[in-house]
């Protein structure tokens, strides 16, 4: 189910900015029993982002009562929230009285191989580098063709995801998902401040590991480091955090790892508390 | 009027890949008496950046059909043509058999003011500096966030367009136009493979240099060289060639120009031979 403005329909305006330039930011919502997960750090980070790029953030009850209304027939569900800067004049200049678009979709929760969960994945390191740009990195934006043409480079089923790197052999984040690797008992995790999307599972778990005295850093993390790392985990707020057991692609680089002990445990955190 | 893979609608699905990752292209062409202007090579840039972003290229015939019946009453007018990838399964994973969404929108030509073309126009530099991420240099694609900010740094209607540079200092591009500083004698144009978007109009400015014996380079552009050129101009497909008479906003290093005579010499051939 689709809601526009509040409206169930399945289409949008051609001459929405979001379609002419990406103009916008989203969201992905896990539905559990009908309830979408984590509402108030979602609705945060999506404001913030509309922030940034200069939209006006809807208000946070009608898009909550949205939400709701797609999501409310969803046992296990995803909902996605689009914010578009709506419809504009001819060219770049942003309307002074901008109308912003609101998409907001539920459905099924994908089906993920329950192995993924289990004993962990298989990713492939991209060619495509990440680009800097601080004034867009860390929101989630409708610009994301590095990411599609990073997806583009493997069809394999058994590569569950890719990790990409900045130009300076950096690693940054997965296609659709965000990175932690454990180092010496510090649970780290990349700078977004050039590149990368902040999500919000991220921040939920750098929460949980201050809460648990965990030690963490946020930095840059140089792709021999990754190789070094005693666990690795992607995450988003679909599947939780799957560990990372295999890197192909990367020829004499290659590295598997045992199975680890901190997934696990931050999956638990991740599925009891939805905060 | 607005096509949509050829049927006159106003709408798209709100589930089309150009909103959601601005997995697509677009093109912009200037009609006269009821033509597209510069077809071939219109359709050739976009069937080149289609296929950058592995895109099936839509058939030459249908989109001139489609084209025409959009420009057919417009006596000066301008006509969008956006290809996207169309719609997909979740997530970024490109469909193995995708179904292209075309947009195709004619409009009459915006008025822009007459002085411009005869006395010149003011740019400011803008502060926003272009990544370099050479997968998507040059491709007229639908991830243009960076113009959107760009664009929005300044509201003055006595600015006419902004300079772009990457983060390096070197200029780029105009917001919505490309770039020639006139320096000895030589055109140059800057280089476009790491950043910017690569018009028709510098290509066929390009061809005419190479045609009348003027010496031409594309090859990066330092800001001190942008100051101590003889002439500046920026160009796009609708308004056609203007030229730079005033840097403003570079507080001690703006900069005014006496009236060129590349301009006029440019726009003539422009405006008389549409190849």
């Amino acid at each position: 189910m689709t809601l526009v403005n509040g409206e169930p329909q399945d289409s949008i305006s051609a001459h929405d900015r979001g379609l002419a330039y990406g103009d916008g930011v989203f969201r992905t919502l896990a539905v559990c029993d009908g309830k979408a997960q984590c509402w108030q750090r979602q609705f945060a980070k999506l404001s913030d982002d509309c922030g940034r790029l200069g939209i006006p953030s809807p208000a946070e009850s009608l898009l909550r009562a949205e939400v709701a209304q797609v999501a409310q027939y969803l046992a296990l569900g995803a909902v996605k929230i689009i914010v578009t800067r709506g419809q504009g004049e001819r060219g770049y200049v942003t309307p002074s009285q901008p109308h912003p678009t609101r998409i907001v979709t539920g459905a099924p929760m994908p089906q993920f191989p329950p192995r993924n969960f289990d004993e962990g994945i298989n990713v492939r390191l991209c060619e495509l580098r990440l680009a800097d740009q601080p004034r867009l990195a860390g929101i989630k934006h409708l610009n994301r063709l590095e990411n599609v043409l990073a997806r583009a480079e493997w069809s394999d089923p058994a590569i569950s995801e890719g990790l990409l790197r900045d130009q300076r052999d950096n690693l940054i984040e997965g296609v659709a998902s965000n990175l932690f690797i454990v180092v010496g008992g510090v649970l780290v995790t990349p700078d977004l401040s050039r590149c990368g999307v902040a999500g919000v599972t991220r921040e939920r778990i750098l929460a949980w590991a201050d809460d648990n005295a965990m030690p963490t850093e946020v930095r840059d993390i140089p792709q021999a480091e990754l190789l070094a790392a005693e666990e690795v985990m992607i995450c988003n707020s679909l599947i939780g955090i799957w560990q990372v057991r295999e890197i192909g692609s990367m020829g004499a680089n290659g590295k598997r790892w045992e199975r680890g002990t901190h997934t696990p445990t931050i999956r638990h955190y991740l599925t009891e508390y939805h905060v």
